[in-house]
């Protein structure tokens, strides 16, 4: 899993217009699992605001578009373009990860070069329209003497999910097997770390396939958007 | 004008639902005069996730209905309703205010009972379709030693327009006579002071009044949506 140091990387959801006005207001109402960073006009593959010469077309590595209940993996959606799909680019928290290894802070993901556990919760995020599953999480283990200043450091990025949740034991997140995650690979805390659970953009994966969207285009798992914008902006 | 203290209030825009996936595309583009805090679905009078009961037919003082090149102030826009519209919330400048108040920072607007100036500038907002204005900023005026403080306490709060415009000279911004503002009350600095400039929410007014958007809604002046969340929250 690639990333571009030092560029803000992006969640992408592409929708039909009639679906991403619904879409804009759940985002809207879950600012941690889902800041929206930047959307195009309806049809436009542009987002110029976030990179000048954006196409989403064509620019990410891979794509997964979603038919029905099928999934097709594939790397230029020009095909699938139509005239009334508007794209989405949400925060990610590679932003987070930048600013904190930056700081000097322990990250033991980015050592065994892993992505991390990603958890679905049993936190209910606010409902809107159709939209109304619950959030996922990432999972980090960081060293417990560290972890104020992580709260720090990451509450300062609320495009990048922000400040971990108010809550570091599993079960009151309704995860019962912290060895076992729903996504991504495990990773455990060990003596002397305390586990930190972020707000995750896959919350929106999870949300457009329990609304029961027919369509819809998505990243492809570790392949963002990559903006023109310095990941450790706040805003 | 008088404000809830305490709770975050906001800027309402009404559209109609063909426009206001545009709209929030134009606000995603342009964070810092247009955070967008809510959005109802379309059709609906709430947004649960900023205030539990909130109905923006009747809940603000004052509206603006905007029909071709008229403008009519109501008190209650039920009449107006359509199933076809969609409430959006954006974040305005009286959370930063709350916050600077707190930390004991002299707002001389404030002891004055007046709004301050307000002025259209000459920078370009970030165009989305039809939405390009340009921005509208208000200029408060700060004693100079309290100015770096004033930067830090408001670039904390991204959702009440952030920190300060990297200007300090009214003619940067294209605004010839400051002791002329183009809407509010003049409001000059004093020996020892130096002008600050915010981006400012009525952008949203003057990009849809120069989109010629048929029919839109808005807040009246200083008549407010308020919210349920705490004003000084960063997000």
């Amino acid at each position: 899993v690639g990333r571009a140091r030092g560029y803000r990387q992006a969640n992408l959801v592409v929708l039909p217009a009639d679906t991403a006005t619904e879409f804009l207001a759940y985002c809207a109402a879950n600012p941690a699992p889902l800041p929206v960073l930047g959307v195009s006009e309806v049809g436009s593959w542009a987002i110029p605001s976030l990179a000048s010469d954006l196409d989403v077309r064509t620019d990410l590595p891979r794509y997964e578009i979603h038919a029905g209940a099928t999934a097709t993996t594939v790397d230029d959606i020009t095909d699938a373009w139509r005239a009334d799909l508007v794209a989405i680019a949400l925060g990610c928290w590679f932003g987070a990860e930048g600013a904190l290894a930056e700081a000097g802070v322990r990250l033991r993901h980015v050592e065994l070069g892993i992505q991390g556990p990603l958890f679905r919760t049993n936190l209910p995020t606010n409902p809107v329209g159709r939209f109304s599953s619950n959030m996922v999480v990432s999972m980090r283990p960081f060293a417990t003497d560290q972890v104020e200043r992580v709260r720090t450091i990451t509450g300062a990025l609320p495009l990048s999910h922000g400040a971990p949740l108010a809550f570091d034991e599993p079960l009151q997140l309704g995860i019962a097997n912290p060895a076992s995650p729903d996504w991504g690979e495990p990773l455990l805390p060990e003596p002397g770390e305390q586990p930190l659970f972020f707000a995750c953009g896959l919350t929106s994966g999870l949300a457009l396939s329990e609304a029961g969207i027919d369509f819809y285009i998505t990243h492809a798992p570790g392949s963002m958007l990559v903006t023109d914008h310095d990941e450790r902006a706040a805003a």
